[in-house]
């Protein structure tokens, strides 16, 4: 049998989250769009970086990319402004019961993050255990450190130790700005 | 005569500035570059959001895009972190010699601008008029307040006045921070 390539159209994201739990990524938008419309904070999560290769410029229409591929995201996914501080963070969900492994965690991310760190913004994971649905808040500076000692991974019960529970609610969805608030006390 | 719709293969932004003065983007990559490896500051230009619609899965290849289509920015090209602030600017080029259109800034971004400046970050333009070869920082409170006055430019004279020329130096090509040290100074 010949393995002829495939094509897949992308669904609308209203379509498919429509009959099951929200991606972390939707609720962080969503909680992120309430944040900004109150005037609260105003943090957005960065277009996938995408590099176009062939572009196609039907007449009367748009300009439509014919050819690009994706790229990885040399910083992290979502920064902003709250309480007139500089906000970056990397959300992840995982499967996992009793660990969250480092895999997904690209250098570039790790530079990245150490980079905010030293230049005094505030660097944080938000990692969903989608088994138990549940929501952590970690400062980047754990993670980092751990991946700096080669560990591989952080155990489920290590960030319920040393990471905050994010409350779900109705508005905002996911209140991690909560969260945010202990750590600029902290400092 | 058909008009046939046209297809362009985007070239590789080395050839295309090698033999003749580097776009204003390409400088401000290469200062914010300087800036990272120095420790100084990190901002990144955001990437352009780009619309997926069809995604074709080659065998043993990386996903290849084979539909998709540019959408507007909903915030600003450029954000950051610098000196512990939140940093957030647009760069625009004019080839007019005596004004600065605001035709190009959308509402979106407009609203992204005033949201910043209410929560306390460093709102920007960077304005250059390939002309001059002169590249001007000018905070948005001026130009917003003079978009709400229903002006549709700003005049080359009015951002001498109350504007801030960059230097262009070897490294980095473009030192806006010395300007934004101005900016944080007056606060």
């Amino acid at each position: 049998m010949i393995n002829y390539p495939t094509t897949k159209k992308i669904a609308h994201q209203k379509d498919s989250f429509s009959n099951r739990g929200m991606s972390l990524e939707k609720e962080l938008n969503l909680s992120n769009e309430y944040y900004l419309r109150q005037g609260i904070a105003n943090i957005h999560k960065k277009p996938t970086p995408i590099q176009v290769v062939q572009v196609s410029y039907p007449k009367r229409q748009a300009a439509k990319i014919i050819e690009a591929y994706y790229q990885k995201p040399s910083t992290t996914d979502y920064n902003g402004l709250y309480q007139g501080k500089y906000i970056d963070f990397e959300a992840k969900e995982t499967k996992h019961k009793n660990k969250f492994i480092y895999t997904n965690i690209h250098t570039h991310q790790r530079e990245h993050l150490q980079s905010i760190i030293e230049l005094k913004g505030i660097a944080f994971f938000i990692i969903r255990f989608s088994c138990y649905n549940e929501t952590y808040l970690i400062e980047a500076t754990i993670i980092l450190e751990s991946i700096n000692n080669n560990e591989k991974s952080i155990s489920y019960a290590k960030i319920k130790e040393v990471g905050y529970l994010i409350k779900e609610n109705y508005r905002p969805r996911l209140d991690y700005l909560r969260i945010v608030d202990i750590i600029i006390n902290k400092e």
